[in-house]
């Protein structure tokens, strides 16, 4: 098991946005579903600063489908609301063979707001079925890539 | 701590619905914020269900801002695609004093597909601060409609 | 050009569904995105009724990659609420050579609430270049189907 | 009936953004109900930039509830992708007593791809009775900033 991340730094991705009007539900904060939409942009954005290229052009690179989830966690600390400026910072804890974990943390204000972690698969639509998607083995130059030296 | 389904039924919600197009992603698989979105329908439901009041009466009954979420998790066993008829299973695994826990299962096809569970407080606006949202003791009254004699 | 609508009747999907809490924004009510997305769902739903089969096999029968949109347009007389259990009817006005228009109402409490209307068109992935999405004149045996007799 | 934007110019906000894969559906397009939660976004920048005042702020300021639409269109005239950087330009194209027209014009890679327009009234919530929205007359201080000398 490759836990770089103990032994190296890793990249990290990291972003401020506004919290829109959009992303707000009747008690006046960000729905929860939301949260787990924001992961999912941090990951892109750690994949694409890592890896140098357009999160699309990863795709086609790669074959692979996408990175899909097989297990997503958050803890909910404090509110974020309509125009709240938040800050997103992700990076990959841990990788396995054909899964990885990647931790995201959203700041409000300073304040620790969300916590958050995925388990993602890189996954391939299978050559013989192509209803069938199935994990594989990540590069090694795609994990490489993702050490700082 | 009252944990209660340990020692007595409690209240399921189950319903059935189908993904739908806007649900999906470029993988042609539902998007991952969707889940949680569906697991906070199946919490709802479920109120609905225990409570023989609507939700939105609910929320005005009882004083609450909403049920927010501290916690959340999923995992995912396999996709659900456009078009799929899933069945969402929703239950309470634990009332504590302003907190509870959700199970939700997302069955497709007769297959777990999705497993979540959500920990949630019972939420009201602070009397002095309208700005500040804070947790309050569940009712008994509400806890005692959960379990099925 | 083939207006159907004006000599004939024409299928007409009808559907009852619940307003969620994520569907809503501070002020408590709909967000205006998600009509656009229950639109979708009604056009969907139009086009399994009329054509009975599944929508995703729709896709897959007709080599379509979906029938995307080239106008939208709605207007909002009443707001949905949290809670509202409001009623979809969606229906063809016109098919056109390779496009479509769909009229949508939605109802609450009785009253129209949102009045909206869909243009899209027949939609197929170049055979040349895969990038490219290009609009296909609609089977006659599709628009047939829509008919009532 | 204030016209100002035929004898003057008026504020114009101008922001770019990436689409992100959670943005786009299975044809690998952004949904197009997304397109009409970019808008809101815009109108929301344009009162920020206009106003000088956080868009929060704004709604409490005024005692506003919101800004909701009563008419809302877009033609779609070229997809969006997952990775496009998108330039949203958003403009009030009049304003009248309580109600006024937002155009949007969305470009991707140089190219119209989203041509949109929203209509919205100024809201507040009835003193008499808090579950009732009505429009007000939108006051001359907000519509004078919108002017550019």
């Amino acid at each position: 098991m490759r836990r770089f991340s103990d032994v190296m730094a890793s990249f990290i991705s990291q972003r401020q946005f506004a919290i829109e009007w959009g992303h707000c539900d009747p008690a006046g904060i960000v729905f929860n579903g939301r949260f787990f939409e924001f992961f999912d942009w941090g990951t892109w954005w750690l994949f694409e600063a890592a890896l140098g290229v357009p999160a699309r052009d990863l795709v086609g690179a790669f074959g692979i489908i996408g990175i899909p989830l097989v297990d997503a966690r958050a803890r909910f600390l404090a509110p974020a609301r309509f125009g709240d400026v938040v800050e997103l910072t992700s990076q990959i804890r841990e990788f396995r063979r054909s899964s990885f974990d990647v931790e995201h943390r959203l700041m409000v204000r300073g304040e620790l707001a969300v916590e958050g972690r995925e388990t993602r698969v890189w996954a391939l639509r299978d050559a013989a079925d192509s209803s069938v998607i199935r994990s594989e083995p990540i590069p090694d130059e795609v994990i490489a890539r993702f050490q700082v030296p």
